[in-house]
């Protein structure tokens, strides 16, 4: 991934370096507007929810703009009580003191180790260097210095046409455990330890931004998962600074499509790169159902599946035991009609109406051996549908989890 | 074990031998009463049920007793349409051919692979010589029968008295991996691949006999999981046959909870055994959560944990990873103040009121160690508790299930 590639939305910047949180790879980054930008975003809905994401939700909540955005990897500054606020706190008046603005124009995350207090005095102590490091051309340092058990920087971006403007959206992610987003906006949308960080130079209001945001992240970061467990940590913000001279996008806008559809695919393109960066992964699984009564029960069955421990080792082992498949959506809850399901694994038929099964054996574990494995399941009663995405529960998954905090 | 130890229940015997569905081992059991016994069961609540379930509700529900129980491992018999239907009607009537009795006082179980037609004709022609070995000696063989990925037979018994009468419970269980029972009784109670068949020869009340099963189940099966997987097939059967003599066992009895006790017990027995012998499985987790608002969310919560595939590999990694537990309460959905959360791990507190977390690592890795882990959170926040069982999730569990069809 060559960053030279990507449209950067004009007005922004963005800077990754170490500050000494981690052992010796980048741990902070900074993404800047020149000017105050439109802010929303979508948050963990886990109770046990860290310092930073109270931070955030508090400054996003502001009448006022959003200059940047300052994330930390190595801890994740959650569990850590009053020091912890205070703490969050600070990181981004650190940045603040370097915009020239105020505190609450900063947002502020952080990944890493659940409950131990984070250095704080080395964040601000690094901010200047780390000021002078921004960029139109650093994105991927930014998207490097947000990485755990990464390992590779996950971005993506778009530009197009909107209302006789070129406009750019640049998003990057990170992520790889604990990761089974969830996330909700204050409005009230909702389904991760991943963080994500898009900016735009369109001009947008802050409703539309907010719902665009929240719709793409159901589809996206809330319809992927790599072990089911669902962080203190997630946030995934979006920033639009106007930059691009547009006239602003409300909900009512006639190109309210062109923006949301293809934020929607920058948010599916750095959802699916978690998945692909799962721990331990060594497949990726589309899991798409379709005929049931609502897309909701579609999503129900898919995310059943895609959180099965059976399905997923089944598909390490590149064993085509669809009965595990059937299981899951039977007990994920919906209604449907067992003898009318239908199972295919990588396009073969694997199970048609009526239990009936027969499949070329020796074509299946051909298929199973390659790296994308597709899983349609079709109802076959109604029109819902719904598409999720995850990885195999492999030996490296136990190895890595069984031994990360040591 | 050895079975000379259990006391048996007046009135029954079983068997257990080799018919030819698995490989080499015993692969079809049968418990047999005397006389017509009440009986009672609960069942899997996965939409795709296993046909063996259906028949066995079928003759449950009728107002006639129940002479007898048999079941095969090596096939579930689920997912097999109407073949599979005529199948396991086929197997109740092989064994009332035999007993000389209607077809309907024969209940069914099925475990193995799914998707597979039984081999029927296996378990007609065995049918002579699995009533031929029915002996009260040989409970041991019929656990040894329903076995699957098992490692050990499961079984438990208590003997005391009720109402002047000396009474017997014998109980024996199966289940290893696909294991996350939520089974629920046609009065409508709740949450396995696991089977259950439990004997008494107390005299009892069908209304008692099922509630005091549903109100035990919720307490064990119910209450344990290995994977997370609902199996299409889980069902707990139990046949009271008075043989004791004892006065009829009613809901207004005033000895009900002498024998509800015991049959709990016998339940949590057999359920803790299955996690002990879970797949791959190097650790007993016993997970107890206190203070929460309400029993149920008490359960919720601890379920939450004992289903966290990060919490599992950190105990398999002998990993005081206590955030993983917090985090996993926290996404659990229960209301609680995450500040005033205390958890000690195997005794030793990792995590006091407001994140205080100061705990000595050498003393907790030694503790880690051992076989038998405790988990124990107080939520400072009401009465409600509840206890949940579970086992470490290890390489061997990946190992097992990566190639369990072929």
């Amino acid at each position: 991934m060559n960053e030279e590639s990507f449209p950067v939305p004009k007005g922004f910047s963005a800077a990754g370096i170490y500050c000494g949180l981690k052992k010796a790879k980048k741990d902070l980054a900074l993404v800047v507007s020149e000017v105050p930008a439109v802010a929303a975003g979508v948050y963990t809905q886990n109770k046990v929810c860290a310092a930073p994401v109270v931070v955030t939700k508090e400054h996003c909540a502001q009448p006022v703009g959003v200059r940047a955005i300052i994330a930390n990897s190595g801890n994740a500054n959650a569990c850590t009580g009053e020091s912890g606020m205070e703490n969050a706190r600070r990181m981004a008046r650190a940045v603040a003191e370097q915009l020239h603005c105020r505190e609450q124009e900063v947002l502020v995350a952080s990944t890493g180790v659940i409950g131990q207090q984070l250095q704080i005095n080395k964040i601000e102590t690094a901010a200047p260097a780390l000021a002078g490091e921004l960029s139109s051309a650093h994105f991927r340092d930014a998207a490097e210095a947000i990485m755990t058990t990464d390992t590779f920087p996950k971005m993506s971006a778009r530009q197009f046409m909107l209302g006789g403007s070129t406009v750019a959206i640049l998003g990057f992610t990170k992520g790889s455990g604990m990761i089974a987003p969830n996330m909700i906006g204050d409005n009230g949308a909702k389904h991760a330890t991943m963080l994500g960080f898009i900016c735009t130079d369109a001009r947008i209001g802050k409703t539309a931004l907010q719902a665009m945001l929240s719709d793409a992240t159901e589809r996206s970061f809330n319809s992927i998962s790599v072990d089911g467990d669902t962080s203190t940590n997630d946030m995934v913000l979006l920033l639009a600074n106007g930059a691009a001279g547009n006239e602003s996008l409300e909900s009512d806008s006639k190109d309210y499509a062109i923006f949301s559809d293809n934020l929607e695919s920058v948010c599916v393109e750095l959802a699916q790169m978690i998945v692909r960066d799962g721990e331990g992964a060594t497949k990726f699984i589309e899991i798409h159902v379709r005929g049931a009564a609502t897309d909701e029960s579609a999503n129900i069955a898919a995310r059943s599946i895609g959180g099965s421990s059976l399905v997923k080792t089944a598909i390490f082992g590149m064993d085509a035991n669809w009965g595990r498949i059937a299981a899951a959506v039977g007990y994920s809850g919906i209604d449907f009609i067992p003898a009318d399901m239908e199972i295919s694994l990588c396009g073969l038929s694997v199970l048609g109406k009526n239990y009936h099964s027969e499949f070329d054996e020796a074509e299946m574990k051909r298929l199973l051996s390659e790296k994308d494995i597709t899983i349609d399941v079709n109802l076959n009663g109604g029109t819902g549908e719904a598409k999720f995405w995850t990885c195999d529960l492999s030996l490296d998954y136990v190895r890595i989890n069984g031994s990360y905090r040591s």
